[in-house]
């Protein structure tokens, strides 16, 4: 099953800054295979449910080897059956509309 | 890894109710031993990482399976590392400050 | 505009303990005559969508007054048009279905 | 007080295809001279607290008029008080960590 994902971690413990965190995170998806794309409050995830997960999973162990004690992420997460969709089909639905008329 | 995560899923495509998809998810989350605990958006749930998503995809199967095209779910979730937390000591944790004041 | 929102509050930069600040929130909400029931990841809000919002932008002020400098919320909202519905509507929309079988 | 916010609205009980009604948001939103940026799962959203909550509002209203029975939003939402940050720089600290090594 494929999903689209948005994640967003937040490191809890370790000061205000989240940016290092989350490029290990960055890193460890990419290094899984998975497309992703950065946004300013989270990361798109695109790939096999299963890849996907456990790519978070190790996000989230990295995450506490580093330091952190206490994470709170949050997932959006999108599946269908009726068809296929990439990000990108996501993304270029509402940019033909919005540009269209 | 233990988590604590929070599940709200939302049908799309099959009309305004949601509580017949959502009542097969958390009868698949009781089945596979999860702690669980509904509100009024979304289900608490305490248990395993591996055991808690594998449910949680499980969940969205059945929900396609049951004719709904299109799924989009949203997960808080929290691991911690600095010592051992249920549901019901975040809860009591609120509750004590809030009444013992 | 009537909301039924479930609002989760993450304090960062002030370490691993959420609660008293969560604590402030929830008297801010009840305190605005709003109905609210905490969670183990988060606090059900119902009432009209200005009263709801207001009160959380007090949270937040609040939250910071007390010495957070950062802060990352989520919120899942909604609303409907087709019927007048409760958190308990929905609670016990679910709960029936459960144990109605 | 100023927000970053990300911002997702699922339309439900009209079919699979939600991008009509987020580019009527998308136009409300720059409509009311907020900063956006659309990604595949929401849209960033920077602005004053006012500002963002109600044209979110105006939003929701808007996609009820074109004939959403129900609405399921979520957001995330960030403040801080220790410094002016901007979506862009959000971005740039996670993209400089990335390359730079």
């Amino acid at each position: 099953m494929k999903v689209i994902v948005d994640f967003c971690l937040v490191p809890i413990g370790v000061g205000v800054s989240a940016s290092k965190y989350i490029v290990e995170c960055v890193r460890i998806l990419n290094g899984a295979g998975l497309k992703t794309n950065l946004h300013a409050y989270g990361t798109n995830i695109e790939g096999e449910w299963d890849d996907v997960f456990s790519a978070i999973k190790c996000g989230h162990e990295r995450v506490h080897e580093m330091g952190v004690p206490r994470i709170s992420s949050t997932i959006r997460l999108g599946t269908r059956t009726d068809r296929e969709q990439t990000m990108e089909d996501k993304i270029r639905s509402v940019q033909e509309k919005l540009h269209g008329e």
